[in-house]
C-alpha cells in the first residue's frame, strides 16, 4: 500500500484529506498531515477510522516512512525547500503550487530523475482539466507549436460576469468572491500573474523551454469596462484572458503573452463561463486538440493531486527501493529568443 | 537508448515509422519493421540514414533485441495473439487495437503487469485525442460516473456533411471516402460496431468493469436520410452518433449505448464536424471534462502511438531488467448489470 503524507490543510488539502482516507483496499493511504495549526484542525477531522498522524513539525513527516508527499501549501517558501527535502529524502512528490513548478521545476524534477522518484504538478494548471498529461504524455509524440488557453477561472468567472449582465468588474468581482470563485485580492488573477506562471509550465512541457513567468508579457485585465464588452459585441466576440505561446523551433523564438482579448462569440474560450477552464494545442502532426473543464475549486484541484498519486502508486519503480535512474524529461539547452506582443482591445483571435 | 519494433507498415505504421527514424539523441529509434510484403514496401522507405531491419517473419521480431513493440496490423488475429507472446517476451507493447484491446485487454494488461512491463493503448480511442490518458490517468483520482462521446470519425464526417450540405448518406459517404475518411465498406462505422469497441475500452479505463462491445447496444446510423436532419433542425438541434455509458456504482448498473440521436446545435458534439472525435467525461468531484480531436488519420493516430512509446521510454523500469512486479489496473471483480437503451430519432441529449 502506498503511504501518502499530506502538507497542508487549507481548502485543496482537505479536500486531498477526504479523498484518501476512504479505505479501500490496494488503494493509496492518508497517513500523515502536517499543519502549522495541527492542533485546532485536527479536531475538525474525522478519518473514518483510519489512523492518521497529525504533526505541527514538518521534520516528522520528512523522516517518516511515507512514500509519497501532497504539498498543498503553496507560496514558494518554505514550499519549494520542503519539496526539494521530500525528494532529497527519496519521497515522491506531488503539489499544486504553480509558483513553486514555474520557478523551480527544472531544478526539481531533475532532482527527482536523480533520485528515481517522481515529481508531478497535474493540479499545478488547469484544475481538474488534466492538460499537463495531455501536453507532457499524450502529445508527446507529436511536435507542438502553439498553445492558447484560459488558465485563470477567477477571471473567467469575473469576465464572463460582466459579459452576461453588463455589470461592472468590481460588481462582478463582488459576486465572485460570494461564490467562492475569488479571493479577497484578486490582483495575481487580473493581473494575469497566476496565468502567466501556468503558461510557463505548459511552456517547458510543451516546447522543452525554460521561460520565467516573468519574462512573459501580461495585460492587466482590471481595467476592462462594460463599454469593452459592447463593443467586442459588434464584431460578434466577447473578452476572455488569454494566455498565448507560440514556438516556431526553426528561428527557436517564443511568443508569449497573457491579456484580455477579444474572443469569437462561437468559439470553445467564449464558451468558456465562470471558473472554467479551457484550452486548444496545436501540433504539426495532430491539428488542434480542445480540452477544457473545472479550473477552479478544492473539490475538482483535489482530483487532479488524488490522480497524481494514484499514478505513482501505479509506478512500483518511483516508491521501492533501490532508486532507478531515469531522464524523465529534458529542456531543450539551446538559448531562445522571447518575443511578447501587448495586444490592445479589440483584437479578435 | 530505447529500441522499436514495428508490426505492419500501412497508413498508421509508416506515418509512426516517419516519426521514429528521425534521429534525435537519446530518443526512442525505429530498428525493425515487420511486414509480410517487407520485400516490396521496405523500397519505399528511405530511413533517413538509420540502419531498420525490415523482415516477413514475426520471430524475428520476437526474438530481437527491442524494448518496445508497436502493433499497427489490426484486426483480432493474429494482432491480439503476437501482442501476447510480444509480453511474454519481455517487451512492452503499443497498440492502436481497438478491437484487441476491447476484447482481450483484461488478460493482456494482467501479463504486462505480471512480467513488470507495459501495455499502452492510447491510439485505440480517439485518434490524437488523449482521451485515453485523461480517463485512465488524470481523472483516476474522481469517481466518474458518465460519458458521452463521438469515437468514430467516420461517421462524424458523414453526418456533418449530410447536416452542411442537405446531401444523402451515400453522397456523403462517397465524399467521405474521396477524402479518404470512409473505407470502401464503412459498415463497421456506421452500424457502430467500431465506437462499441471504443466505448468498451473506455468502461474498462473509467469504471473498471468488464463489457463485451457485444453487449452494448448498437443504433445503425445507415438509414439517416435528408429528412431527419430537417426534423431535427426545428428543434434547433443537428444529429451525431453518440456513444453514452454511464454507471451507478451502487447499484452496479452500467447503462451503454451507440445511436445517432439529436444533439443540442451549440452542444460541443454539433461543433464537431468532418472526422473529428469529442468527449464529455462526467465526475462526481471534477464535474465535467471535455476533450476534442482529431479522431482519424494516420499522422494523428501515429501521434498517439508514438506519445505512448515515449511514455515507455521515460520509464525505466517498463524496459531495463528485472522485471518489478507491478499491478497497474485492476477491474473490478464484482458482478454489474448492463442496461441498453435504444433511442429512436428525434431524442435531444
Amino acid at each position: 500500500v502506498t503511504r501518502v503524507a499530506l502538507l497542508g490543510f487549507g481548502t485543496v488539502g482537505s479536500a486531498v484529506a477526504r479523498r484518501l482516507v476512504a479505505p479501500v483496499p490496494g488503494k493509496p493511504v492518508l497517513t500523515h498531515i502536517f499543519d502549522r495549526r495541527a492542533a485546532e484542525k485536527r479536531a475538525d477531522f474525522s478519518p473514518n477510522g483510519a489512523p492518521v498522524v497529525w504533526t505541527d513539525a514538518v521534520e516528522t513527516i520528512l523522516h517518516s516512512d511515507v512514500d509519497v508527499i501532497v504539498e498543498a501549501i503553496g507560496g514558494l517558501d518554505p514550499a519549494g525547500a520542503w519539496i526539494r527535502r521530500a525528494l532529497e529524502a527519496g519521497k515522491s512528490v506531488v503539489t499544486a503550487n504553480k509558483q513553486v513548478v514555474a520557478r523551480e521545476g527544472h531544478a526539481l524534477w531533475s532532482l527527482a530523475a536523480r533520485q528515481g522518484r517522481q515529481f508531478r504538478f497535474e493540479a499545478a494548471v488547469g484544475g481538474a482539466m488534466p492538460i499537463v498529461r495531455a501536453i507532457g504524455e499524450g502529445l508527446a509524440g507529436d511536435r507542438l507549436t502553439r498553445i492558447d488557453a484560459i488558465l485563470n477561472g477567477t477571471t473567467n468567472g469575473v469576465l464572463s460576469q460582466m459579459d452576461a449582465t453588463g455589470c461592472s468588474l468590481s460588481e462582478a468581482l463582488a459576486a465572485a468572491q460570494a461564490r467562492g470563485w475569488a479571493e479577497a485580492n484578486p490582483s495575481q488573477d487580473l493581473d494575469g500573474d497566476d496565468a502567466r506562471a501556468k503558461l510557463a509550465i505548459l511552456c517547458a512541457l510543451a516546447f522543452g523551454l525554460r521561460v520565467d513567468p516573468l519574462q512573459i508579457a501580461a495585460t492587466s485585465s482590471a481595467a476592462i469596462v462594460a463599454a469593452d464588452f459592447a463593443e467586442a459585441r459588434r464584431s460578434n466576440g466577447t473578452i476572455r484572458q488569454i494566455a498565448h505561446a507560440e514556438y516556431d523551433a526553426a528561428r527557436r523564438e517564443l511568443t508569449a503573452w497573457v491579456a484580455p482579448i477579444v474572443v469569437d462569440r462561437g468559439s470553445l474560450f467564449a464558451r468558456a463561463v465562470g471558473p472554467q477552464n479551457a484550452a486548444v494545442i496545436t501540433g504539426e502532426h495532430s491539428g488542434e486538440i480542445g480540452i477544457f473543464g473545472a479550473g477552479a475549486g478544492g473539490d475538482a484541484t483535489a482530483v487532479a493531486i488524488v490522480s497524481d498519486v494514484v499514478a505513482i502508486a501505479r509506478d512500483r519503480a518511483a516508491i521501492v527501493p533501490p532508486p532507478a535512474v531515469t531522464s524523465d524529461f529534458t529542456l531543450r539547452p539551446s538559448p531562445f529568443k522571447l518575443r511578447t506582443s501587448h495586444f490592445v482591445l479589440p483584437e479578435a483571435v
